[in-house]
């Protein structure tokens, strides 16, 4: 018998179990065909046409115009902080960043290293517990674009609007919120996302970008960090993680059979209602982010007495409620409720810190 | 019932049926963990576990000395064309090249791109069938490193001795022959290899590299092409492709149980001397390479009556030979025969070869 726990990890995050069952079924034999589809050429029909339907999928999803190009990247959205740069900006531009926390800082710190950045806008007068609101933002007039962390995994702040840039191109790394709900693509330039935590496993990156960005990469680029030579090779230049791709195409259609991200966003609501709700009923749970810019996904908490977190810990792995704790960096709790993490495990979790606070509290 | 066929793709290729059925069984609860693999925080102790044992079980195949690291990345064997460069050579330093073929001609041009490079020798006198002796290298006296490419994956030639060069680093791309045989990792700077042929699933790069070499990265290097950034954090710098690293792990756990890599060579070299034997014995087929440096893992020939070629292939498909096109910019057939395809499988394409040429000769 299969034993499965509730995974709260922030990434390499769950998986829904009809996926990881789908992928177990043919992993020796794809479709009958008498191979895994690890071990598929990449250029092969059976491989492109997985590819390509995975492609298709996501744009359903997502509702992506056609003036969009979908690539499949490799190095995880830390190489996209460089990536951005070299393919968007010349040496004598700059580009507009706002700093809302630990990822937004790194793809500042990063893209430091290739041109002029101008931090417009810093979350650090709140602390790191709200969004500054786009009348304090300080935008350059001729920025290569305004790039912006659309929900901060660690910090557990989201935006919850889309920034107004008028022609710039608005970049956005939505690593850890991406097909949570329904997005309006159609303003951005570039979105991003490491797939480990909404998409599928590690080791594969999702970026749309918008087909008039593509062309402009710096000569020094490298050939295989080139959204361009990406595109014109349906992000086949070489090859592709090929299993972690056919693994998002599942992900893909399991969301479009849950209703789409119409549906995922009214399971999401309540899923974050239900722990927000519960953590704000009592002083025992604490959760300072600003409300209109409390993450959907990525909800840290702190125990009053944080000489009861090794023991919440121990007792919440006991309990089959796996990953609970803070990133290193700030401590504390923090559940991550992606997708793959159902309204049961939200409810388990209460349920669970509810009888915790009875015995502790 | 699973079928399985005969694969010989040059890539991703195929892989252990005993490997693929373990990752099956624990797939989704690894270790009665009640997680997938692809679930777990790479940081968690589990994970890290998984990746040390792996790297572990490398090192004793290859018996690499402690003076180097084994690095896991991604992006592919492509990317690092660019990676060399930009880690082991100045911008007005310059690096010799060995082009012995397409693989070794794409590493140049890509290194071109970011400073000079000197081929130092071609094969191209020799129609790529053979490789310049080393009394014909040009070898600068002052380069950064001198890179060859160790098996030529679609050409089908192969070092079959490893080139001198006193102290200048020595760089090599194994993709299509690491852990095919034993070799004296001493001898090397570095040895990289995209994963999909002899190590696990594509989105991989293993890298072996000399400690001393590292630390010398440029200033525009991206943080993640840089190796001392990947060698510091233990290849996880930031989220690594933890399924593929996984499944590299299990590979080498299978060769060590084969014998190691005494026992592959033995194994090669029976199933190379199979194929050519074959070939050579008719005038049906044809194997132009330089019998010295015939490639023991990607054997090319052809049918002296091409009009066959796609009869051929259609009747090696319906007899459960796959993937022995060769690649579209040479024609004619390939056997990749990596170490997960058996003597059983070269025995089945040998007789199947034999069969055809009965009925068509
Ligand atoms: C918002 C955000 N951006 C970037 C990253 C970095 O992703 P990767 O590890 O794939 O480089 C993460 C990782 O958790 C993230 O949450
Ligand atoms: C010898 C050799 N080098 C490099 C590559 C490129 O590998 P990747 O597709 O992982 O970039 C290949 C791919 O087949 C190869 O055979």
């Amino acid at each position: 018998m299969t034993k499965r726990v509730y995974n709260f990890c922030a990434g390499p995050a769950a998986l829904p179990l009809e996926v990881l069952q789908q992928a177990q079924t043919e992993l020796l034999d794809w479709h009958g065909k008498g191979l895994s589809i690890m071990e598929m050429s990449h250029r092969g029909a059976d491989y492109t046409a997985v590819a390509a339907e995975a492609e298709q999928d996501l744009r359903d999803l997502l509702l992506i115009p056609n003036n969009y190009k979908v690539l499949f990247l490799q190095g995880g959205a830390s190489q996209q902080f460089a990536q951005i740069p070299l393919n968007l900006m010349r040496h004598d531009q700059k580009a507009d960043y706002i700093d809302t926390g630990i990822w937004a800082k790194k793809a500042i710190e990063e893209a430091s290293r290739f041109a002029a950045v101008n931090v417009a806008a810093t979350a650090k007068d709140y602390n790191y517990f709200a969004i500054p609101g786009q009348n304090e933002w300080q935008l350059s007039q001729d920025a290569a674009y305004v790039h912006y962390t659309a929900n901060e995994t660690i910090g557990g702040v989201e935006f919850d609007w889309i920034p107004e840039v008028g022609d710039i191109p608005l970049v956005t790394d939505m690593s850890s919120n991406i097909l949570s709900q329904p997005i309006d693509v159609s303003k951005f330039g570039l979105i991003y996302a490491g797939a480990q935590k909404n998409i599928g496993p590690s080791g594969l990156v999702v970026l749309i970008i918008r087909e008039d960005l593509l062309g402009n990469a710096r000569s020094d680029c490298p050939t295989m960090l080139n959204y361009k030579v990406a595109a014109d090779n349906d992000s086949m230049y070489n090859t592709p993680p090929t299993f972690s791709w056919y693994l998002a195409g599942l992900i893909f259609k399991w969301l479009k059979k849950q209703g789409g991200l119409e549906a995922m966003k009214k399971i999401n609501e309540q899923k974050k209602e239900l722990l927000y709700g519960y953590i704000d009923s009592t002083e025992f749970y604490n959760n300072p982010i600003n409300p209109s810019n409390r993450s959907w996904m990525n909800i840290p908490f702190r125990l009053i007495d944080e000489r009861l977190d090794k023991v919440f810990l121990e007792k919440a792995d006991a309990n089959g409620l796996l990953n609970l704790k803070g990133h290193r960096t700030v401590g504390g709790m923090r559940a991550s409720i992606y997708n793959a993490v159902g309204l049961d495990a939200v409810q388990a979790l209460v349920d669970f810190m509810k009888a915790f606070e009875k015995e502790h509290g």
